[in-house]
């Protein structure tokens, strides 16, 4: 059997600060014609697809609020919900949601062929830090800036199979991808923006691009499923980002993979029956896992050595 | 700060099934000497060593258990403790195990360096099947010869760090190594048998290499953990088994590994304290992780897909 889905990783090069969204959305629009092209049906747009990365700066008041976006379609968006209907093309975006009762998420929405929005994840795992740090060279202030995402992981059916969402940091932690795999996931659409200095532990800057696919072709075997990762990288108001944008099969192989650090499309054409070649033997986990044996995963949030005070 | 260990990789090739006991402890004696000579503290040997990976076979009766230790040590195993004790040497052994009311295991012990055993695992992933299937080339009848292990993972404070066991097909799963990590690990001693063709699906056989290394790497990186993976590979008695022992840093990088399919011995000074560099930083899991979002990890055993009926 064969169930396949053309999926295009859509990765951004930088957005500048002073870029408007009609102008980054014409550059989205420009990657979504070129997919359509080549035949994707999916089209995954990255983390905080609309604006800089605006957690590198201090920011408070509108000088902040206006990264991000209280409506979604906007009149600035809109093109991109209607060009994509008319091509019958779905896509992921992420981007900064601010809710009419004012909260704010980093959010990633799944929207169909037919232009509904199928899907929207806020995300869960914040990275970085809660206030301004003075000694860093740039600031991570997703903890500031965003509420933790106040619901779980979720699959969709969607595009003829089981969607999943998670967001950049997300990507690194094990459970996101296991409590999407226990929802039968077959394609995770991860958004990512990474700056390559980590400040807390410079000695790993070297290891980023190793890291980023470490984590995500493990996660893509060990849960039987797709995994496309989207970069917004290249140099960005002075911060250098990853990009190593990657489309990856459930045996954990990169299928298809970013060149540069720019606006660039990828495509491939995923099997989503090749997920039943894993979910089927070595990982099918009705058979094989002893959740009775994995209690200290949800019951315990940090670490605990034997012989430690519990905290 | 350093807090180094040195550790020895000690990888076995075959062992016939005609093989003693005796001949056997006698290969690892002499693993275990040149492991000391190159200064290691803790040599790693490998799954169910003392033996050819009997599951291959359907046995029974006597047959059956001749392949298991009642005491440990024996008569057989015990020249290998006093060696160890003499040369101050600690080790990790893995062995089948019968207990005195006839239960089966497979099972893994950490032998301090003054001859304690401080650590006893039972592997709690059994991989395989429980009935002898006749199209198999060979069997992997792990499920029928073993009960699984009835305690979770759990780290022990040994050799100046904080050691935990995993077996085999464990290593797959990110719940192990999470387990083990929620424990503040520090390093993880994995003895595997991994025969690289997969009855269940041939067209995993190319990967088996990739895949050991990949669930070795991510779990060591995503757990900040030295990882110790061993193999008793080569082909033994016709079955081509996995080698390619290697020693991770809590980097995710291979720091040390095995060049043959043959016994072989790779040392590395494992610094514990790197471990710290990730603990304290993107793994710094009391301030990142969410484990209110992690309830299907625990409360689910198989993979419920949306609008499915629960199983």
């Amino acid at each position: 059997m064969s169930r396949p889905l053309a999926i295009a990783a859509a990765q951004m090069g930088p957005v500048v600060r002073a870029e408007t969204r009609a102008q980054v959305v014409e550059r989205l629009l420009l990657m979504l014609r070129d997919a359509a092209d080549r035949g994707a049906e999916l089209v995954v747009f990255p983390e905080l697809a609309l604006t800089s990365f605006f957690p590198r700066w201090e920011l408070s008041g509108d000088a902040l609020l206006t990264f991000f976006e209280r409506d979604m379609p906007s009149a600035d968006t809109k093109p991109l919900f209607d060009e994509a209907k008319r091509l019958g093309v779905g896509f992921h975006l992420g981007y900064a949601e601010l809710t009419p009762d004012g909260h704010r998420y980093n959010t990633a929405i799944l929207v169909e062929r037919d232009g509904r929005v199928v899907a929207k994840y806020r995300k869960v795992h914040l990275p970085g830090h809660e206030e301004p740090e003075a000694w860093r060279p740039f600031q991570h202030l997703e903890r500031k800036y965003f509420e933790p995402g106040p619901e779980s992981f979720r699959v969709q059916r969607a595009f003829g199979g089981l969607v999943g969402i998670a967001i950049c940091n997300d990507r690194r932690w094990p459970e996101a991808y296991r409590v999407l795999g226990l929802q039968g996931v077959e394609v995770v659409c991860i958004g990512y923006n990474t700056p390559i200095h980590y400040a807390p532990d410079p000695g790993q800057d070297r290891l980023a691009a190793f890291h980023n696919n470490l984590v995500m072709a493990a996660g893509a075997y060990q849960n039987a499923t797709w995994v496309v990762g989207v970069a917004k990288g290249g140099v960005e108001e002075g911060v250098e980002g990853l990009s190593d944008s990657q489309i990856i099969g459930p045996s954990g192989e990169v299928v298809a993979r970013s060149a540069t650090t720019s606006d660039e499309v990828v495509v491939a054409v995923c099997d989503l029956d090749l997920c039943l070649d894993y979910k089927r033997t070595v990982f099918d986990f009705d058979r094989y896992r002893r959740p009775e044996m994995y209690t200290r995963i949800t019951s315990q949030r940090g670490a605990v050595a034997p012989g430690d005070a519990d905290r």
